[in-house]
């Protein structure tokens, strides 16, 4: 059989294909692949979604719930599938969820949206680069149109502008719609390029990604301007609910986010959060996204205060979180099963799929910092006691 | 049915209850969950991986390789399941496989390996967090002793201190064998923090974590002082084959890379490679590693130079690679599979993943930076044209 | 005399009142403070630059020059005025301003021009943060007009949003002709926020500076979107000019800043040149300028590359150089007479001043650079050994 | 004449070389230089200190005080210098201090002490410098030997390794005594790198400085492990004083700096305090310290919280404050009266004058954060109205 990979030749997902790999591949290996094996669909349906195609990974999915979301989208209560195997997760998760229903449930809106491809043109010197940037201003309708007409889809919102050296960095910002759009904005970008390249003289050279898309990676500027979603989950969590649930009254719970703050900033943490990446990680596998993008998608900004009532405000950016209703893998069988059980499959839900993570990932933050509180707190003459159940 | 999750009484994760919970969700949606529910195995095997187990997300697999490695540990050809439902990502993987595997392989190296949980120590002013520190270094036998009296398997390396106002801040190192160890070394930080408080009086409290383990999220001390693995995989491209195989001279691909790092360094992106984020995760998901560790582990650091014949070598460095080949969800039937497939399953296994791992993101390096800028790189006018195919 | 320091009455800063501190101030330490005292101008001429005046700091000025500047402002050759106590420090930056000059000088160019204050509006939830967003942009020119009443000068340019939680964090940007106008900003911000208050019923609270101003810090945003001028430097040194006067192939320096570049990017360093701060805080003490700035007006963003006959081009990005010629410390009578020197002081002279700071600030970075590889770079078997002299 | 700038022979710094630049500057720029001129010393006293010597700036200095500190080195009230051109520096520095000094004084700390210079090994892979790395720690006596062969004050105290790629970054800490050190710590590595060189066969090439000491710029590994001083300053403000002082309740203060720190963290903001570069920077200038150093000696970690009573506590954390009492300028005539004002001039005085700096720092904190929050907050319909005076 030799050490090539058997390949389709017209890509067309087929069950003997499929067969004929994990035969190489238990040649080479001895292992006799019945699990991998043991989809339930046609192969044919993941084309589009994979290549050499041999089988699938099993990821086990817990239930948690329910959620009571007050969005603009998602409004009421819902049971969210996890995929995972870290054991806890799920229940972790179903804690907060319980905890902040009690509270009258979890707020989530999402305040900006879209999706980039950052382009980088270089000249001759750092005066032709500002020139071109006034250029690109004045011509923006046009090069606008130029991005359109290759996407149904897409719309081209805006131009970001960073100039250094000889170089601007560009940062097209889209509205793609239910889809995560990474794909269409970047052959949008390549038709606007394309067509500035034709009628700006001076552009001797681009690069369709000059690095500051940061595709599947943390960046401060996509924590600034957003990228995909930026999705807000509020909630107020009364003193006298956390004392009697968690056993834990708010001052304490502040108390010593200020003392874990001070840690995340003094190591250089992206995130100033708990675990975020555990639920959206989760609700990724599950649905169908594009997991590597919880290398971004995991950032969250955590803001929290007290009243003068003791009474705990939580608001929580996740600046963005990629999700989509529609497009990449979220037609997969598994996948579609779990996008329809929170009404989330298809045109116009991925605001809504959006407000479901956010506020999953706000119920996980409860849960493990009052977990982290109340069992890791330790004081032996703790002057804050009369706080304490 | 009411609006409860149906709930093992004894966490036995059953066919009966799967079901039961399958019907629920039915019955608040209206979905028929035939996909999730085809699982090949028997529930009971997901006890410890997952709570309210309902069914599984099917994730696809394709095959990718040969990928040769030269490591301590895996030494030779590797085909290597991806799990992913992105188009093109195994195409791309096999690419950058087939380009490095004609250039030698990858040379691929575990540097460093530990795991960590961060307590912090709040005291009454910075003299007595620093007395302690003092103290924390005398005694550190003790307090190993302690720590390792609760596991089987880690060891306690080292620990750093950080001290900001009147807390410690301390990151104990372990060693955990070929389990990823986050739960392994919080239970036996928690034990060597009681023996702590036990034996020096000024400690009033502490946290058990303090915000500097940055678990699942990238922070930069991770990057600096290593979180699980640190991978280090290297290739050298000789000039000749990049232009025969790719259509780019060394040269062209160089002068671009640093366009891409003015971006990088401008967005304040923490990860100065490509896509390492599409690899580490499909393989994480095919394996059964903690997917969410995605945020943390799909940092790297990215060298490349041009040696005075134009071969082009690159060094990327990966610090916070957290991988198992034991525990987890590493023995899940379909997880253990793959794991079987790259002769990683078990004990000893960790550092061979590890180095795998790191050889295929490499491959992925070179493939999309080809692909960038052999496709994207315009030019009328190029003065570099002499190097183009 | 008492423990309390002499005040004037009325401000009026007399030589009485400053030598009655000084005879306080040695009552209490015994110090004769005749190098204080020896200033060479009438005490009155400070009112404005610091309050209970005592005498002056007498900062050592070396000469620097010829530097050879093309910018748009500054053109020619300029003898620059650099005060510290750092040895070798002026020794450097002229080795430097002599190869750049025999290279063809610096191109130095001013691209944006923006100073900021950054209010925060706080809101019931998130959704109304945004709302409130919505408005700022449909009123912008009602704003705009608030703002400005207060200065003469000031020209509120643009609001950059910022959304987290429910707080609505704006970035006012102004342009303030030659002043650095950090104080002009600040009350024409506080007259637009006021008018808010009045004209938006929504807005209960706001903080004049919500933090995203960061001023007298470096900042991400700031190197993104300006702080201060954006001043560009750029250089292209001949192969063969670096060889005979640094005895230096430009291969090896390009290779070794290639090292240097992977340490920046894994300390987490903000400013991947290496000791632009030297310059810049020298002329900000010989200028009067606010030397406080150099905590942010000290970042630059360095690109270098190499054409393909060896030519080593360098295009230095200051992102956020606070400098003026009017207003603060600019008219104290030493650092009148360096900026005068500079031709840079009055009126429409703040842009020229920042070209020959940018220029310097290039100079500088090519003359360690060169130093640190040129001795310190060491091969017993040097495979590179051909380009060495 | 022509455009050389009249140089020293011999450097032997006098009145006579130091008028004929003059002459030469007066003879290109027209300006008469007699402020410059004016200074009160032999040009003599700048040997070492200055090249090109022409004369001098003129920085105002006003007194602030008195700041009493609580500190290991410093104790009892001090009368602060501030040289700075920025009207309102000084009288809000003295605001915080009486403030402070109302609720007893500020406790200072040096929690830390080193200087580094990291020099990079660059190998053939990654195995080679791992090994390097090893062969290091087994060689540390050797190498200390080595580098302190070098200095008759500097001790090295331990080696950091960082490794990426092929290259072993290294950390080499120093004590330096009471002089800042960076020359001394670079001479001293020097002499241990190429008493490597000739030790370990291995070792082709180094680097002096491979980017990792971060000299003159701030990074996240400085504020983790330290450069120069480590310095914590703590106060506790009673909330009936800061309601009477002040006019602000304690609460309101730590709620608007919770926003603060939120944008502060949203910008990619590295230092999360207030304004700490205009106290480091204004008595840098007067005492003769590196004032370039700034840029990484301003950076500081804050942290606040409140007790159970409404109590505030600060405690402020200087990472990497670089400050001597000998060397460098501080031998200067006027810097040398301003050392001696604070009784810091000379040997075993470097900590404590680290002392001074942290408390008058926190001091400035207070007085700047009461009076964003006092004349800014602004609510018509303050739910916290009760708080307000």
């Amino acid at each position: 059989m030799g050490n090539r990979i058997p390949r389709d030749k017209h890509q067309d997902h087929t069950e003997a294909m499929a067969a004929q790999r994990r035969e190489f591949a238990s040649a080479q290996s001895g292992v006799d692949f019945k699990h991998l094996a043991a989809y339930s669909f046609d192969p044919a349906v993941t084309a589009g979604n994979i290549e050499n195609f041999m089988g699938v990974a099993q990821v086990p999915i817990g239930l948690a719930g329910p959620l009571l979301v007050n969005g603009e989208h998602a409004q009421g209560e819902y049971y969210v599938p996890l995929a995972t195997s870290e054991g806890t997760l799920v229940a972790s998760y179903n804690r907060g969820m319980r905890l902040l229903r009690m509270a009258g449930g979890v707020k989530a809106t999402v305040v900006d949206d879209a999706m980039q491809r950052a382009p980088v043109f270089v000249f001759d010197d750092a005066r032709a680069a500002r020139e071109f940037g006034r250029w690109l201003v004045d011509n923006f309708d046009a090069v606008k149109t130029a991005a359109e007409s290759s996407t149904r889809v897409g719309r081209l919102r805006n131009i970001e502008q960073y100039q250094a050296a000889r170089m601007m960095h560009c940062r097209f910002n889209y509205t793609t719609g239910d889809a995560a759009g990474q794909n269409m904005v970047g052959k949008a970008t390549y038709f606007a390029c394309e067509w500035i390249k034709q009628h700006y003289p001076g552009v001797q050279k681009y690069l369709l990604s000059g690095g500051m898309d940061t595709d599947k990676k943390h960046s401060q500027l996509n924590t600034l301007h957003t990228r995909g979603k930026r999705v807000i989950a509020e909630a107020t969590i009364p003193r006298a609910l956390m004392v009697e649930e968690m056993g834990l009254p708010t001052e304490t719970l502040m108390r010593m986010r200020l003392v874990g703050q001070q840690g995340v900033f003094m190591a250089g943490a992206v995130n100033n959060g708990l675990h975020s990446a555990n639920g959206i990680t989760a609700i990724f596998i599950a649905t169908g996204q594009d997991v590597a993008n919880v290398a971004e998608s995991s950032s969250i900004v955590s803001y929290a205060e007290l009243d003068e009532h003791g009474n705990y405000y939580v608001g929580l950016t996740i600046p963005s979180l990629i999700c989509a209703s529609y497009g990449g893998g979220t037609a997969l069988p598994s996948q579609r099963e779990c996008l329809e059980l929170l009404g989330c499959y298809g045109q116009g839900k991925a605001r809504k799929l959006a407000e479901i993570i956010g506020a999953t990932v706000l119920c996980g933050e409860f849960s493990l910092g009052a977990a982290i509180v109340a069992g890791d707190w330790v004081s032996s003459h703790d002057q804050y006691g009369r706080n304490r159940k």
